[in-house]
């Protein structure tokens, strides 16, 4: 697939440049701070900053700092919450608070939340572009943690939340970063208020259709690829899109075979498997694959009025996330 | 005394300011972050901030959201040490991770921190100062993480560290906050370098001889005023610069003494109480006071071209910052 190769290619000069970025004293807090960046990320939201500066004309160079600073923020974001979560694996390698333990993780995090800034406010670009570049990153950080305590507060609620505040909540948590990529890397390349707010929308729709689609995949993915056995995220008790559609849908003995398996960590192989077919017959993929369709046509639109190679990687990226398996 | 009226006027302006803005949704979320500010803290940093830019004829009100910032970057480094050091109280009351979980207690420093940058990229200042503003506070918060790295390092370490590695640490553990408010004060006044060199220096000065004068109560601090026993930091085998100057200076049993209590959480009262004793009788009070003069000299230079009612009271405050007995 060609857009694969575009994003390999520029996952590689992103790498670079985040290597030059996370080096210093002591050696070890960069050590920690590099652990996972350098064992696995496709770098998406460092393609869709590039890209976005790019579809609006702008020199790709002049995005890189923005590119590496928001890749930065995201990996900050797993390591803390990794340790919130105390997730033992991540990209195959132990998490940065298992190799390193707690108290260096939590200073790997914030020295890359805080060497984010500090890329950003020494670029090239003008001062009000890097203004204007650190109140959206700023923004989209307080977000970020605003949809995670949303989060950890559904997961600690014995209500199954509603739809929208299951939107409310990834919009915040994850579509919020995605939102800023494209919106920084608009900045990179113009101040016009209406071209930053198209792609701010295109990677607002794109990162939620992403979420939706991960969580999909945390359902009905195939344990051949995603590594973890069909039915895992019900079993963990997640309240996300396909289940919650599910357990509002399902009726009877259906709805009782899902919920025996929600959350419920010793449930058997056997009939975990027979609460993924439940889901299944309910028609919840169609469902779901739907609204992330939904969210994609939205972001689509945003960027109907552009054209050239941008643009095309730009819409192969979406149609990638949407379509993707794992 | 004068200085601390003063102190505590800031303090009230700069408490409403940041009330209003730790306000959102989830509401857990900003109560989590406002936790410690509600319960403490003098305020010293934004103080520095605000007569830092008054000194330079700069208007206080410009001053306020870096005042702001810098309160809230500090209490992140507080929320998010208490959790690496699982220490339970702290201005009287549960720390933050005690009384709403790690989670929502990493999450809580998270904003914080967040909300500091987006506080300053949205102020009333050119885009060059504010760009300027949010270097200079990157750089201090990487610079924070790198000490916090180095005292993790120095505590796990055997090795007693030299005068000039804990000179170090504390000079990017704690100065490089209090540098940075005195620069950011500047700033927020003008664009020469020279100013802002000058308040840089006095900030980071004045930095180091609080941390030294913080670390000598640490031992030899009233009990009835610390609400600690004497020796506490000895009995926690804390490596700070009284602690290893007495290492250093004493021979035979007096080292054997001082040995015995430190890093020794099962050492008797008495004991811990001889120790001190030895260490006092060695002169290490005066050396240490010393040290802290020295660096308060320092900083006191670094004002010598000002003058005026703002000049006056940074002096009272360094001076109160060396007397102090708490």
């Amino acid at each position: 697939m060609k857009n694969t190769n575009q994003i390999e290619k520029n996952a590689k000069t992103v790498n670079k440049f985040l290597k030059s970025k996370l080096k210093g004293n002591p050696k070890k807090l960069y050590d920690a701070a590099s652990h996972l960046i350098i064992h696995g990320g496709k770098r998406l939201r460092p393609y869709m900053v590039i890209r976005s500066c790019q579809i609006l004309g702008g020199n790709a160079v002049n995005a890189m700092p923005a590119a590496s600073a928001v890749e930065m923020v995201h990996n900050f974001t797993l390591v803390h919450d990794d340790i919130m979560d105390n997730d033992e694996m991540r990209h195959g390698v132990p998490t940065t608070h298992r190799k390193y333990g707690m108290p260096i993780a939590i200073l790997a995090g914030d020295v890359l939340f805080s060497k984010a800034y500090q890329i950003i406010s020494n670029t090239k670009l003008s001062p009000i572009a890097t203004t204007h570049l650190i109140s959206r990153l700023a923004q989209a950080c307080v977000d970020v943690c605003e949809g995670q305590l949303l989060d950890v507060k559904m997961a600690e609620e014995k209500k199954i939340p509603t739809q929208s505040q299951y939107i409310t909540m990834i919009g915040k948590k994850t579509a919020a970063l995605f939102d800023v990529s494209c919106a920084m890397g608009a900045i990179c390349a113009t101040n016009k208020d209406k071209d930053i707010s198209n792609l701010s929308s295109f990677g607002r729709n794109l990162g939620i259709a992403f979420q939706i689609t991960d969580d999909l995949i945390g359902v009905m993915g195939d344990p051949k690829i995603t590594k973890k056995p069909v039915g895992n995220d019900l079993r963990e008790g997640k309240k996300s899109l396909p289940i919650l559609m599910a357990i509002k849908i399902a009726k009877g003995k259906d709805k009782k075979i899902i919920l025996k398996a929600f959350g419920n960590p010793k449930i058997s192989r056997n009939d975990l498997n027979k609460a993924v077919d439940v889901i299944r017959s309910l028609g919840i993929e169609e469902n779901v694959r739907k609204q992330a369709l939904k969210y994609a046509k939205k972001a689509e639109k945003s960027l109907s009025k552009y054209s050239g190679s941008a643009k095309t990687e730009l819409i192969a990226l979406l149609d990638f996330v949407v379509k993707r398996s794992v």
